[in-house]
């Protein structure tokens, strides 16, 4: 039996012992860079870069080939976080059970702090040290995919889309459009670049991106049923807001248990895409299953 | 003699086609996209681009071969003046003759088109079409060199610095060190981007370090003169303010007259930078001359 727990576990304690030592390479004293730790180092769950590695490993790769774009993906991640809180949008004052970045410091700081880990990003991915051209192409593109979900045609198109929708009542449709860019561009583009990096082949590629927009939606619809029925104290934050803020949810327009059965199918159809893949995608299955057990 | 207006106008036209077709091939009915051609079709000087295809050409490249180059400087500049004109930082509402960002859309709208410039200045630099390995390191190594000038041991840091001195008298000394990061750090970029595209040497790349950080200074020196003594009119925003703001400027700090002279003296000693150079330099030459003589 794969135990998940403990490769989560490894994987994170790779990730945040890399990323501790990129931020230290900065001047640690500076206050933008204690803002852009504060966040990067909140303890989140990892399951980006715990995504990116497990798709490099599902085509036969080594991991550690990946773990730049890995560690990218979490600095992205907490760049759009950040940015999300701001009282110009979200207007949020609790993240991870910790104040969120711009009540700790100030929204100026959180501004520009969002803004560094976004460069920082695409500072470490054309960092790498290189063996041959070959290997700088391959960056390159690890670059544009990562750019390309979380611009204009996609994270941020999905939370210009969450803001649009405040208020409205969205059909069900409309929901999942949001979802794939907002959360989901991110999460396929982790699955991405760690199999492009481990030279996964176009086969590979089109079951990992079926397997990357279930899971991507699952993890949302898992999000908006945890803010129904989830532990406040697990969590780290409220729940019942998203029905207090009259927000567009899968529980709401669906109602809880059709939700549940929704979450089901779509990790049903993420293990479908996974078939063709030998027991080195383990760890891509048990999270899967993982995205829609979690209490957080 | 050489006609600086003439090839500013050229590059200009061609950086402005290209940035509207890069902006066209996303879906242009977007807000999002809207806010984004917005602020970057503004009727920026295009110094940046300039700077960047001028270097590429003093070391007997082909400018062309710098232009996404020159697009990206232009992205991250333009990004950089949505989030300093929000409300959290200068709060300023006129930018260019025009309503700043979030005046003409939103607070929200604005964080994302600036987050969506930076983002969609790193795609361009790594969507730029190959023909060996060894362009393709060249590309990383300009993601590398403009993501840390634009990062948070660049540009981002000498906002930072800018903001703490707010209410502060500085020294002249730190605040030739905020200006070498706040605006020094991307003018640098830019002529390091457009050299090493054109595969300039050691030397070469020295030199153009030296000219770029005596013109980058000498641009803010003439900024601060232009606030004291500019035409409203021509520059498109309010004169004045930053006495009104008690802001750290060389006229508060060295006088008027000796902020002239100051100028003057980086220009020189910009110029003495390039006397190696050929007459292929002809355009950094007036450029440099043109920094501390503009009116807007």
């Amino acid at each position: 039996m794969f135990d998940l727990k403990k490769y989560i576990q490894k994987k994170s304690q790779v990730v945040n012992d890399t990323l501790e030592q990129v931020l230290q390479n900065s001047q640690q004293d500076e206050t933008i860079n204690q803002a852009m730790k504060y966040s990067l180092m909140a303890g989140g769950k990892r399951i980006r870069p715990a995504l990116c590695l497990a798709a490099s490993e599902a085509v036969g790769g080594n991991p550690q080939d990946a773990l730049m774009a890995a560690c990218a993906m979490e600095m992205v991640h907490t760049y759009s976080l950040i940015h999300d809180d701001l009282p110009a949008m979200d207007d949020d004052e609790l993240r991870r059970g910790k104040p969120t970045c711009h009540v700790a410091f100030d929204e100026a700081t959180a501004i520009l702090a969002g803004d560094a880990l976004l460069t920082m990003a695409f500072e470490i991915l054309a960092s790498v040290p290189l063996e041959n051209g070959d290997q700088a192409a391959k960056w390159l593109q690890v670059i544009r995919v990562i750019a390309i979900a979380a611009g204009s045609q996609g994270m941020i198109q999905g939370q210009m889309l969450d803001m649009a929708a405040e208020g409205r009542r969205l059909s069900v449709n409309d929901l999942e459009s949001m979802h794939l860019l907002k959360t989901g561009a991110l999460i396929e583009a982790s699955l991405q670049c760690g199999a492009l990096l481990a030279d996964a082949d176009q086969a590979q590629q089109g079951l990992l991106k079926t397997y990357a927009r279930n899971i991507g939606l699952a993890f949302q619809v898992a999000d908006d049923i945890l803010n129904v029925e989830g532990n406040p104290a697990l969590m780290g934050k409220a729940v019942g807001t998203d029905r207090l803020n009259q927000k567009n949810t899968y529980p709401s327009l669906l109602g809880l248990d059709a939700s549940k059965q929704f979450a089901q199918k779509l990790i049903h159809q993420a293990l479908q895409a996974l078939e063709a893949f030998d027991n080195k995608a383990e760890p891509l299955r048990a999270l899967a299953a993982y995205i829609i057990e979690r209490k957080r």
